[in-house]
């Protein structure tokens, strides 16, 4: 289905909002500049951190479509195609690859109830549909379904999806997806959404990470790939450990949504980095303007070695 | 906000469809109209049972428009406006309303993951931009999320919402719903969505019940609603039970998922009696044609003193 | 199994501590007398309410022989065997008929992890070496496991047990129960664990009730019962609307474990109207004696018209 | 609290039975003899594995006294004391360390509904009382509660617990809190329960695990550990691999109880390979005879160069 695997770190980039709430182009060019300059293999737009869910299709459009300018073919740009049910994601995925999308990312349905089988021909339904690979996204907080290591694998072989991002968190499972992928003759490109067992993951056998945190530190995740490349797993240790640190950032909001506080972390320390104009979140989500988690957040932005520009005293 | 406060029997009406998965308009008038002409008091068009997540928006309109003319105005027409968050659901609200629609019900947001003031503010977005009053839905299986009482009655009060239709299954949080409801003046239309519990939800103090049953014995409803308004509850009960009974078509299609064998076994029993054409479910769910299936349905329908039309032997 | 079908009242009388933290055999004798002379139709003693997993057995049998010493016989007494699996439980059953309890009830297997089959044996097993009848307790806050329905009505007709005490919260599955029981013959007595839906589950058929609140207000669930008899339900209506008021007693200790704000505001408001001398919990919960909580307890006794004998200006 | 730092492998060694469900001391002391004599650092006795749930007191004590008279000395015997709460618990590790524990592992209250600061009390009730260091066991999936890492840490500063072993599953959460006990100057000894990570959980800082699995190859597990102390990483992940894969004898006993399943197929792979005489299970789980079962195992032992003996052809 794809010509050539992907493997790397590919950050599931943030969304920059103007003022009016809508998508911040010229921000956002910036910042995918940013990522492929700082050695990213890959761009992943309209992801969970990319505020999918609650863009409209004027505004994914244009987000795809800037992202998919900006990298102008040096690194594949794939695009989140999050909605009900296949009819819907269909639409999606053609709208998706019209604006420039090297490849789509897709869930199992929201809302409706399936089975395993039924789940499978969502897959299926949309890889028909799509004129670009499709990778599945399983993420069983906001899903709520757990996608099974058979029905990858067997879709995985059947060519109707070429790769996975896992953010379930279920490491063991994980695990034992590498070994069956493996198995198999490795048809998936297998990526792990965790900010924090990057290292581990890819010496089990990932082929890569989606961290939303390389949005904070894109030159750390560089390092730490470049680190188990060269098998320097001491190395890759040391630089995940200062990243795992650094992602306590998450937890500075406290009595928030985990959108607000998480995205809404990684924005702020994004503008404190001076990386994006504006932290403002998509409604009904609010920004956290509080003084003190700003500067809990900058705190750890300098723990980690990392420049705030001198906006907070 | 609505003029008139709704109560009493308003199913949740199922999607007929055609060989090629679309809106089957001349049978969705029909069983309108049966529905209707058996004394409903409104109708809720795109619930889950009338598998609004799979239809994309030309088919979600047709079907509103199709229940909307069919009902010209004799009883209300909810619509159900079911989208990720409150960007799309504010469109698809006006759309609804274009096409006719008396009111609109949606949920909390899908995929996001928001916290309680967010969903509050998730309604109010909603209802800003909505021609018509607005109904919440409580269907915490389908959305993760369970609506607070605090919240219901906070929105109500403001003039967001006007009504609740809960499916949660909590119905020690229903009662003390029932009861904030009252203490706080009665703004809220409160629904229940079981189809097990009508008469004692209505003794609590329910306005009324959306049961995805009614479009299999719309009149076994009807006359349980009688009971209710008579203060004979014991008569209520017996045709409760009755009822309750007939609830297990649900139960008859095993190893499915919950669409296939819920609304699935909806869709078999009215075509049994001869109310739909077609049992014919949304990709990617497959209508069951076991037929030791289809006999133990329609065993549970003479059971229940509803003629299966000779159909099955 | 048991001659005699138990109904109505069976309050899970709560354990008085002095002040070392065991049973005050005292204040237990004199709490049993007024829920007798209050006209409960049993009592049930070391249930979750009655803090039976912070007890050890010399605790236990203190408690058991108290309880059944003071009944004299007017009334049966159950007695809860709450342990991990068959083996400890059984003998807990046997101590407990030796301390005089007229039945037990129990659970399914704790800590373990057991199917179906596993759990229908292993109350095969309590029953076997039990010398008094055993009812099953569904709990599944607390055990992680729901009993399903065919189990319960399967184990009933085999003799194995001869009633359920419902604290599932699913309050469907309790009326399918009810429907199934009614089907099977009635081999279960079945008792409903829910303060605030007693009036409706004894409308639909349910035994009787075993309300933690009727600690607080026997009086109040006695008149309940009265008029469901007497099938006055709207009279049972009031009465049980102005309980579920009274019952917000247990979402005034905030931030607080559930069994301190749950069995400590039973304890409280008990306390309050000197029917016991103590609120002190078990190690490790410690009993509130926050000012303002207490305050607000007595606020919703006083509502409920109960008196609070000064204690609280 | 402990004068040494226990790392490494440290089986929870199962219970072998005999014919009438009791410990067979004669077949449990040649368990541990070959457990010992293959390098295991630590013995767990009576963990989930070891079947603690099922058993009596009388057979516990059996069970501790015949794996520490068996050990003489030679490794630390850590004993598994779960009960229901506190008071019990107690008094379970007095007769663990009678009995010749030389530590108590325990886990929070069951069924019992605590929260954090009664969860954390509960832990120095238990230490006061206990004449042994205490483990903390975090296995959510049978006790509810998932213990917070400021509570672990609190309790390690604080000398109540020495340390923890980690059946969460929540690996994001096993390298946090890896992290913040170095940065807490490393009070706890961390080990994880899974058995398929055991390589990485070593690498990111963990002091051993407490594999099952390792009742089937010890050997294995002990050429793992001595591949991530000579950090030899690319060994570590080939050995664990191969244990991964021998794991799946834990899905091969289709549609029984997670006990059933899991335990029992550590058991029958342990018959086959003679290291116990018998597969017999606790009561109410019956030991799984299905020859087709069975022979899957052998399969999956040879796959992993194990030596079935000819049991099965």
């Amino acid at each position: 289905m794809n010509s050539q695997r992907l493997r790397g770190i590919i950050p599931p980039i943030v969304t920059p909002l103007d003022d009016d709430g809508h998508v911040d182009a010229a921000a956002l060019t910036q910042l995918t500049e940013h990522l492929i300059s700082s050695g990213v293999h890959g761009i992943f737009v309209l992801s969970s951190t990319g505020e999918v869910a609650y863009l409209d299709d004027t505004e994914r459009m244009r987000a795809i479509d800037t992202v998919a300018q900006a990298a102008g073919g040096r690194v594949p740009v794939l695009a989140g195609v999050i909605d009900l049910t296949c009819a819907r994601v269909a639409t999606q995925a053609k709208l998706a690859a019209a604006c420039g999308a090297s490849a789509v990312v897709t869930t199992a349905p929201l809302y409706a109830l399936n089975d395993t089988a039924e789940i499978e021909d969502h897959f299926r339904r949309i890889a028909e549909a799509s004129t670009v690979p499709v990778y599945a996204y399983d993420v069983p907080v906001r899903v709520r379904t757990k996608l099974s290591i058979e029905s990858l694998i067997r879709l995985a072989l059947e060519g109707v999806i070429c790769g996975i991002k896992d953010s379930s968190g279920d490491d063991v499972g994980f695990r034992r997806l590498i070994l069956a992928n493996k198995e198999a003759g490795s048809p998936l490109q297998v990526f792990t959404g965790h900010e924090v067992l990057v290292d581990t993951m890819i010496h089990l056998g990932a082929d890569g990470a989606v961290p939303g945190l390389a949005n904070v530190d894109v030159a750390g995740y560089r390092r730490l790939w470049d680190a188990t490349q060269a098998k320097d797993w001491d190395q890759a240790r040391l630089e995940q450990a200062r990243l795992a640190t650094l992602f306590e950032i998450t937890s500075q909001i406290d009595g928030r949504s985990p959108d607000a506080s998480g995205v809404g972390s990684f924005k702020i320390a994004m503008r404190l980095q001076r990386l994006i104009p504006s932290a403002r979140m998509s409604a009904p989500v609010q920004e956290t303007t509080d003084v003190e988690v700003l500067t809990r957040i900058a705190k750890l932005l300098r723990h980690a070695d990392l420049d705030c520009g001198g906006l907070i005293p």
